[in-house]
């Protein structure tokens, strides 16, 4: 906290995501809360092929008004697996759903594993957050290029993996399984490390009610979230059953904003990388008390008033209003609804 | 039913264990619950070698006073795996505490194996219950040899593996991770199967008032339970931390009983055999409704109360009181105990 | 050696096949030559369905008039994995080619796994030889239900493996693979274990000379190996690329005959249950000498003559001869030679 | 071939390695065989740490007197797995022997990856060739950092694997075992991949001719071989019981200068990443004609004149005569002769 304004110091990330539905709403959250600084963005292969993440990113970004953020394109495939993308749930495109602008912004003519190594070294050491909500390829891939990071991150907050719950197999969920060995890297370096799984992101749903709320912003950004969510909803429903979608990754941003958005327990974690039933779990030992040295934790339980608050307040601080005062948002809303509240 | 007596058919069992504390009451609730036929036990090496488990099965039955059921030693290895027994839970002579009668009772000459096979192949198809409480080599090698059993056989319902919680490792159980092989094969066979596993049998806890009901019994057997008790409640806190001791294999004697003992919910599991952190788990796949030709359940819910009604009553019907009226009981129960009861 | 006749003990040896064209010749073999006394044949899933494979065997037995000898059928399938057979090698029935008679010869009623048992456990120690030609999933049952047949077998010789050489993946054997937890349990029992793999059994080719060898002999048995040769050729031709086919399990009891039939190496082998490309490995270590208790060996150099001379020799002491003197033979020779010699 | 000078142009290759005893002659060799242009070293951890082997490169450098030549440190540790060096062949050092000198080369500022993709990038494509002789990890990582490098080099020839050899496990070698998903990327890659493994560089002694051969030479870069062979024959004999040591690494750079120098196959390479016996194999399939798209071979005869040919007329290039006119070169000649020539 500085003391001359008594204004905490904004909470400095680097975003490292693949949109993907709930990695816009990540970064319109981080990019709409006041108390995240973000650093930068930078993409990986995983919902979609690198060059198509990269694209909804900055679609993103214009659409959000974000600037001054560098944004960079990282690797293009996992470490050692082949590549497997998740088009039953994100579509063709990653991110499909609403119409995306034409984006102005440039990419940073860096490697993502160079503009993280950078910006980490060039701040002060135990300021900077890495969030990933996506396959862990470049988090890892910075870790072994430059080994000082781990040192010097203050933590990395991630989503993925579930310490009772899989997606992608009966145990593993899929930013993990899509490269285990990367995960497996991230895990066992020895920076404080916050799971937020599915046990955790499961709860994050984006209900009848969160719909609503959303509707009524009646901004551009907010409208784009509803058109995201519609479709998000259709293939969860289709392909998981959800009845509502669980907006995993933003859970990983508001956990750094409010670390009370959720609780989380101390838990040693690592990467199975040989099961064939269970390749890519995240196995979590809850049989005795965590050891004094353990840097990984698993997030339970989330408070979903709370997060869902920090996620409309974020949106209602970005964003003009549409022409037509929300008219828009309200229609799509309509077709988003799927409870008794319609 | 018999419609002429309009007695239910008691239902026959093959006991497979491993005595063993909870192996030890699971056969004196068989032994002592009227609804039960006990048509033969059976011994694999687990939580001690063959030759221990063997004798110790032998003395429960002569202090229980069973008769007229064929007791075989069976496997005394695991089909793959090197020996692991268990000694930090059940002792060194795998039923440490109680003092143990010298047995009279000779041993079947067949194999295990064999035992299980004929004693399956001269019943009813659709009437024998396999109940293995142990590493499940014995029933592997069964269904090997004879195939047939498979279709035979009513159900197996095992005490064993867990789909949330381990104990032998982060996610595996003692007798799944001890022979996974084993457990692939048993799981893996189209029989019903019925995993009575340690998110159960943790519910099974030996509380304060569990002992003082049984200290009251006033039998032998009543009494021998509580010594055992009293050293696994020990072994049980030193080893893993537990208030009181969960007494797994009783349950799944219970469920034959009664299957409304707990509730249960069918699931694909399956052995994970390669895992270097996963090895033996019993992987179960809750992600979609079970497909319809799923043979698999789970236990998931204890009714604590009830099944410790089973095992008190099944006590109460074995036995001789002893001469001092149950003075001895009630002392080893003071040393039990353990809560505020004390 | 019986000091009073002066002749010789004859080798003792129980035949554990899945025939198969080779296995048809190594039936031939043990029961044509004089040193050898075959105790007993067991059949095993493998080339084929375990029916088709004992059917198969029961054909041979009557083709070569042996009687007196309990052949019993065992295990149906591998211990974990799923059945895997052979068809493009052996055809449909497991041993394609010739016509095959039906067979008087009843069935032992005993399982496979409990003759063997049975029979070794009635000979005196160190006098009875394995000799399996298919998957090991008998004998590794038989090891684990009566483990003191472990110290009382003199070896076991079998055919299966390869130390540089692989037929059903790039670096493992067909037998082994098939059922490579029963090959784990049969190589790290500590029996004298003498591994004839492919890196010898390569060399054993039925070359044109050899099958105008067996032309010449003119009799039943001898034309109807000419039969298997025939189907044997084409199909190692079209499936693997050989010119001739390699007839690998009579190499086992050839070694049981005569150990200068090949050179030997002692050497630590083991089986890979886990590799993803190397499933089902034998992996031998060359690195250092064999420790004192090495109790593997594999096989390296075979004396091509010295091999074709025990078969043809066999060949020529059992059966009655073709009622055309052989011309038979000699057409099926016409077929089956395939090098400058047609 | 340049039409004007009618001079062959000099193959341009990136040196990745580890110094390492036979890393330095491969050095040596690069630097002075004439045909050979060295357009950058790149060390990584392997032999020793890569503080060490950086270091122990430089003072090869400085000995060689090569200047012009960037030389950049990498991965300070495997991609996956934790570090494991062998100071049981290489000593404390990682090169123990000679004594080194102070090297007042300096490192160039960027990470050996990022060396190895701005030179690859930086020529016509088709004409950097990359010689690892260590563990693949900087390779790797430059392959998914920049993957237009993989149709942009010429080949990889690298010393690693053997494809009937092991020396780290029974089936697997050092630079492959101790960063095996690094490998994996490396073989899987489409470039095409020259293995010079174990079974060729096992035949790349340095007899005692070879000794003498080099003694002869008196300058102070062949007395530093010497020094080095004095040592590494030592451990090789004491580790792994050669008589003489395998100079493995320079074969690598020597089938650049002239592939007659050895005799190599095409056949499918891949690499064991689950084996519990086979891990970090180079799993060849010789079963069939290698398809044409095969774009790996590996190394099987050497020309043993003609290898040490290369490598004594390299040395006989580079550096001053030693005062003595070769006296110490052989009075340590002396020491390190092993053979019948002492």
């Amino acid at each position: 906290m500085d003391p001359n304004t008594m204004t905490p110091a904004r909470k400095k990330i680097i975003l490292d995501c693949d949109p993907g539905h709930d990695d816009a709403v990540a970064l319109l959250l981080a990019h709409g809360n006041p108390d995240i600084e973000l650093l930068a963005v930078t993409t990986v292969v995983g919902n979609q092929t690198l060059e198509k993440v990269t694209r909804n990113a900055l679609s993103v970004a214009t659409i959000a008004g974000i600037t001054g953020v560098p944004f960079a394109a990282g690797c293009d495939r996992p470490l050692v697996r082949t590549i497997e993308t998740a088009p039953s749930i994100h579509g063709d495109s990653g991110m499909d759903g609403p119409e995306q602008p034409e984006s102005a912004i440039e990419l940073d003519p860096r490697h993502a594993v160079d503009l993280i190594i950078e910006t980490v070294m060039a701040h002060e050491p135990g300021t900077v957050t890495l969030v990933p909500t996506a396959g862990l390829t470049n988090i890892a891939m910075a870790a072994r290029k430059e080994p000082r990071i781990v040192e010097r991150v203050k933590e990395v907050v991630l989503m993925g993996g579930g310490y009772h719950v899989g997606n992608w197999s009966a145990v593993a969920e899929f930013n993990i399984i899509i490269d285990p060995e990367a995960a497996h890297i991230v895990f066992n370096e020895k920076w404080p490390v916050v799971m937020v799984g599915l046990d955790l992101t499961h709860q994050a749903l984006a209900t009848d009610e969160v719909v609503q709320r959303i509707a009524k912003i009646g901004t551009k950004p907010a409208k784009f979230v509803m058109e995201l969510m519609d479709f998000f909803q259709k293939t969860y429903k289709d392909a998981q059953g959800f009845d509502f979608p669980p907006v995993h990754d933003p859970c990983a941003v508001a956990y750094v904003i409010d670390p009370t958005v959720m609780t989380t327990r101390k838990v040693p974690v690592d990467i199975e990388l040989q099961g064939k039933l269970t390749l890519g779990m995240t196995v979590a030992d809850f049989r005795a008390p965590a050891p004094d040295d353990c840097h990984t934790s698993v997030a339970v339980d989330l408070d979903h008033k709370k997060f869902w608050d920090l996620v409309t307040d974020a949106l209602e601080r970005i964003g003009e209003p549409t022409l037509d005062g929300g008219a828009d948002a309200t229609a799509v809303a309509e077709t988003v609804l799927v409870g008794e509240a319609k």
